[in-house]
């Protein structure tokens, strides 16, 4: 059960309103590395989960994110509220300014429709918690963009405190994901085929333009087999295994 | 701000799973007429509004519909749950049963992702209640018919629950819009203009079929002026008023 | 069956088009609260019933909006014209500028594809009445806010019209719903919960930043019953009625 | 102007109700390559157009399609009907059955709402005409399919008129073409590379699993000159003409 | 299998990026006409048929279609890159921007995300390969009008290039067709019924502004039989054939 | 630049084609978590990057997975085949068989058509290469599923090589997350908010229904500090740091 407390985790402050701001700042209300996002990734995982102790987690988190969805939509409002009457600012986001009065919807920047395509949710433990901790890297670095477009002092406070917790949260899913105890490479319970799976295939090739075949830890050293130009020699590679 | 207690605004209890009907409860997890529609619907139209006596009812309803959402995924998770193993029920829903691992998402019982075109939100209250109205109003029908295709006792009791809240919603957006203390056909500021308003433009017309013209009070009596074939004599209507 | 009679229901006239404002015109054209979305959203509905009444009224205002998305549609690429050469008009709409060469298609003004996502179509005629007076009531204020940024007298015309029918089918779906003699909170067959229906949840509360619990005729007086911070006091719900 | 005449344009007669038949003819009515589609894509090309010749063609066309939608329709909903009651019947749609009581609504078979995304409209005569060709195709053979799926006469007897008239609008849009008095392979006004435009890449190849290169009048003969391997041998192509 | 060669099929330069074109080129890079959407048509045409000289041509302009894709990309990215720091850049996609970074990704101009409803494959030769001619026409008219717009002698060289190829693909498909040896009317097996299919029906008739009903090679001469108003002379149709 | 040879990855071989199992494998074709959005992933990651050794590794594995695209398609393909025929098959899935002549498209096992919303690109590597880990964890899982369904030998071990490869892919994502010498929390350039950063909020809480606050790694210990309610005690969050 959800109670709703009148009162913003952050409290906004805006100066001069800059409505081609607020547009951008949708990224985060309705886009897809934003706030619904994060609330209903997580809180959907919670609620399909049976571990007790992951489910708080991710109730935690999700309901966290419903009122980071609170503030930054606060935040974009204000941006945003010159367009109900000045055709200018209208002209930054006509859907907003004549669908929406003026007012916040659920739209990225662009004015798409909040999806849940935008969601990834397996219900298997240690494949979710990356797929979140992937979600908030994400979150982090569009907060960065966000302040580093952003001239106002007030503005810029509230998005370094959205921003931070991303970080928060990121920690919570890498360190639950430790608790797994599972190999890093372990995912669910099937094994890949040996030999195979230490092959790294390498069917991007050339000298042209200056470019060349790179190599680094993720391809030579290790247990790494290289198989070059596998589309013309197949036979090199371990389709059955060792 | 936003908190979760973790119980359930309804407690669900569930015979036999039955998955196919656990697929159909998806429509009031993630579609169109769901509680996620709803929870979004009147949550962002409060954090849009100045009014604080709306604000605070749409965020109460708001907040509702989150713990409804809750309810019904919680419904749903359960009968879907047989997806995770057996392939004749993974067969009914394979989205949810390969990707979600039986789990539910934000998709309706045909896979489609939530999508936020699903809103009505314009920031003019005597419109916004109006959409809120027929919002409840198809929830409710769409609850009946849930109720009319399920076999399982405790599953019925939990959406006549839901189904009872649409209808004490409906009431409170009827009482609030009645508040506003506006004329029924009065929206917005700018006047219709006279004359043609009340013209009734016939343009469905023929006795094919056995079909034929119908007359009632919403285009006879009154004010009514009816047109005839306004294609073929335009002249007939007040395009510019009286 | 259909018949096109090549004569617009308003002409239009237009002084100098104005390409970000006939960007803006794509919402009534191909948006979510425009002309195709309420020609389909009747017609499919005339479609669906036996009501013969019902239907000829449907059908009747069905294919007005189909005439008025041929006025809409013409008077949007008479604005949007010059994107075919002008490179600063183009970048109002490049999808319109260049896939479309400056002419109209189905989008709205933020490049968005129309979708039937937008209709509201349930089969229940007392559920697609309420669903088709919140319709007209969006319609009418989008036309308003489109006035409101308009400076072309011609346009300005046409617009009004539009509006205007707006005003007069939110008329016909009153009266119709009316005429079903249903009462105000009848829908489908189902009886609510006695008890819990008249219960109001006080789902959002507290006095930060100057917010208070605020009470109207939607939550005091009649039946009503408050029901203060549910989570917390789950007992005092009448979840399973009196 | 569009008036509406209540007679289908052909007259629907349904034996037995077949709901996952109902359920495919939506393809049909809502899908990628239905009436709707063709409707708005010729209407809106017939709107966009100011060859007088071509509109009245295309409104001719667009207006045809209006009224096949409503004979498929009628068709479907036939067929449809029992899933309004009928549990088994309404697996085969949840969403038509749950949401639309048992009526059609603009989905494809499998739920899919229909999209402008569908729609190729480009305001180029050469190339909407072109575009239309191979709509009227692709509908022809989806009605076709629909028929050799179909068990009832009266069914197979109306899918057999429409699918009748998609061969009569491609026989219009391939003599319009042929009217235009344009070469086959002139769209628009800028040439393309001499020497360039005769080269044809073979960019796939090998003899692995029996197949091999294969040669037809598509890549050689005529002007063609072949080019084998370009990703190798960078240098035959003729990037910046002969 | 794939290969990939780390050289592009045409080397790109741009003199002075322009974000707003580089916004307009990705029409081509995850627009509707776009280089992947031809790129993913063909090849899964190609992975569908069992005709080897069909195959083999397809999965060679596929495989064309996907360096196309790495062309335009590139080209674009070079456009959008100043938005990665530059405000006013930023505005012309803030999506790009700060999701992006300031790189490419699968949208169009604006915003939308690509989307396989692009796409039209029915396995039928003689269809398919007029949808490929049809895409080939809508992709040509997109580079014109794309270099009607394009200020940067470099970029329009580039463009040239990709214009280039797809009439030389538009080629290779009407050879194809004609290869198949088909009546230019049949399409599949069932025939259409005769009589009715050469019945062209007037259903948009009028002489209001101006407008007369226009007749030409489409509708009359050969085999056409004109059939006016037929919504109200339903007798004429010959719906059942001769 | 890209080369096709025509010859598959991994020879699929299948014995008694599963439509039903067919249409579940389209997930892995044109799902979220399938092999055009891997591939597309990842090549648009490599086509923006600037680093060569990135760029290389990322056109390496986008490549494999076009050729992976191959493989999976043309398994869905040999099940998908009595559909083209078979009433009964084509029910598994209207859309494929109807449209599609029993051929794949790029929809998923629900008929949604793939959509770039799938993808995750920011730009920045060390959120990439997190969105890519999660990817690769994603479509393991899935196939592991897809396996745990199918009876088939040969499919199985068609599956087997492709969830193998999966694995590969993290481990080489993981390497290269590794190699940039980032801190685990290291995020773009602008850090966190100290004390702020360290705050778990329990947002959370309660006992109903067996249900208790639960601790872990993810919120006691190290540097964490638990703020309990702070929806009730906003005074303890440090919302502008220590």
């Amino acid at each position: 059960m959800y109670h709703h407390v009148k009162k913003l985790m952050y409290t906004v402050k805006v100066g001069d309103p800059d409505p081609r701001f607020g547009n951008m700042l949708l990224e985060q209300f309705g886009g897809a590395n934003g706030e619904l996002a994060a609330a209903m990734q997580y809180s959907v995982q919670g609620l399909n989960t049976d571990d007790p102790g992951l489910k708080d987690m991710l109730m935690d988190i999700g309901t966290e994110e419903l009122s980071h969805l609170e503030v930054i939509g606060t935040l974009a409002r204000m941006h945003l509220k010159p367009m109900k009457k000045d055709r200018d600012a209208a002209e930054a986001d006509p859907l907003i300014a004549i669908c929406g009065g003026g007012g916040v919807n659920l739209y990225n920047s662009m004015g798409n429709a909040w999806t849940a395509d935008y969601l990834k949710i397996t219900g298997q433990p240690e494949v979710d918690l990356r797929s979140n901790i992937a979600a908030e890297a994400r979150a982090k670095i569009v907060y960065e963009r966000l302040i580093d477009f952003c001239d106002d002092p007030g503005s810029k406070d509230a998005l370094q405190f959205l921003m931070t917790r991303e970080i928060t949260h990121m920690k919570v899913f890498m360190t639950a994901l430790d608790s797994l105890g599972k190999k890093p490479l372990e995912i669910g319970k099937l094994k890949p085929t040996e030999g195979l799976v230490d092959q790294y295939f390498n069917d991007s090739t050339g000298e042209g333009d200056g470019a060349k075949d790179m190599t680094g830890p993720w391809n030579e050293g290790g247990d790494w087999e290289r198989v070059d130009n596998p589309a013309f020699e197949p036979g090199k590679m371990k389709v059955d295994g060792d």
